[in-house]
């Protein structure tokens, strides 16, 4: 009886796991073992054929070129540099697991919920990249390619807010500099000629003191980047 | 009269090109002014429009992508870790220009042949990036696919070489150790807990002295990133 009572229990929770699976992916799986795999961390499968691991790497590489696409369609006249940094701001660790989460990934993840070294910040995050690398080898790039920007980019990733990220971060620290009577800086550290154009270091300064410095080929990335790290690096 | 002999000499100088091109490519292009972007370095032409930066940055996406399947594929036992490592092996800039050298890149590339600043052992590794964005444009992510495999992968890229070297760096080390008469050890610096597994510290040193350190999941990836690590610092 117990036997009738495990094979009805399993076959329940295969149905309910695949019907989870089914309303996050919006299609019906054509490879379900495939997905399973993909929802597995190494905790709870050790084999680097069974845990999702390889279809991390693989996912990590196809959203970054669907993404690459998406924003050069979308930004016909903005240069390399913009892009990256689109980029970069999309499929960050953070945004992915808070993408991965609202998804539901969590919900249908195979992992040890008892392993407290666990990284709980980026776990879904990656599974999140996996399941993409599934939905590549199970519809194709063009398939993938629809699916992330109806299910990723269109709900999640809003381009326009993206953009305007880097302009907060200087308020934020023009704020606390306001905020705490210190007079914030940025200044010009270096100019030369690279690789036909002119590169720059910035510095940014708290009351005279170098905080954070960066380098890029305008000013104002470069302000933006050592802004981003005079961040860090005071823990706002 | 010389407008007649200019009309002739372009038309003769752009057929030359397109010959040139049909060569590297192995197909005749959908879009020949496409690929003149993607040859086209900025120190020829400033527009973000005009010159090949933001077709480099698609194309490294996809050629990222592409490659991880390949490897995907050709390892199906193999974890992320030897994966990633393979890839950045065959991506690396040095790579990507030599092969885009033995392409014959430089002959189609329109860069600014006097200006001294430019870093010639990057320009055409990053057309040849371009090249490939402007292919996966003209053909698909399929078609880009197929000819990334037949024309870079497969006539340049010899993944069993690659494999090994590795080995070769440790072997170096070792060399040149024995010959100066140093001792060269590694030693695990650090062992500790990290997300599910176990994280190691390596570090490489010469007569006792440290010289090098890398992390990894396991002894064996640590160590020869040390060793690689430390190859660079004793400029060997």
């Amino acid at each position: 009886m117990q036997f009738i009572k495990d094979f009805f229990k399993n076959r329940n929770q295969n149905q309910e796991f695949k019907k989870q699976l089914n309303n996050i992916l919006g299609f019906t799986p054509g490879d379900v073992a495939l997905y399973k795999t993909a929802l597995s961390h190494r905790s709870v499968r050790e084999g680097a054929d069974e845990n999702n691991e390889r279809l991390e790497f693989l996912g990590d590489a196809v959203l970054s070129s669907v993404i690459a696409h998406y924003l050069f369609r979308k930004y016909p006249y903005k240069g390399e540099g913009f892009l990256t940094e689109m980029r970069s701001k999309m499929v960050n660790r953070q945004m992915l697991n808070d993408i991965a989460l609202k998804m539901g990934l969590k919900k249908i993840t195979f992992y040890n919920k008892y392993d407290n070294s666990l990284k709980i910040s980026q776990i879904f995050g990656n599974t999140l990249e996996a399941l993409i690398g599934a939905v590549y080898l199970d519809k194709g790039y063009a398939g993938t390619q629809k699916w992330v920007e109806k299910y990723i980019i269109m709900p999640h990733l809003f381009t326009e807010d993206l953009e305007v990220i880097e302009i907060n971060i200087k308020n934020r620290l023009y704020g606390w500099a306001n905020k705490n009577g210190k007079a914030l800086e940025f200044e010009t550290l270096e100019e030369k000629f690279e690789n036909g154009r002119r590169l720059f270091t910035i510095g940014a300064t708290v009351d005279g003191e170098l905080i954070a410095e960066a380098k890029g080929y305008n000013k104002k990335d470069a302000s933006q980047i050592a802004a981003q790290l005079a961040v860090e690096k005071l823990g706002l």
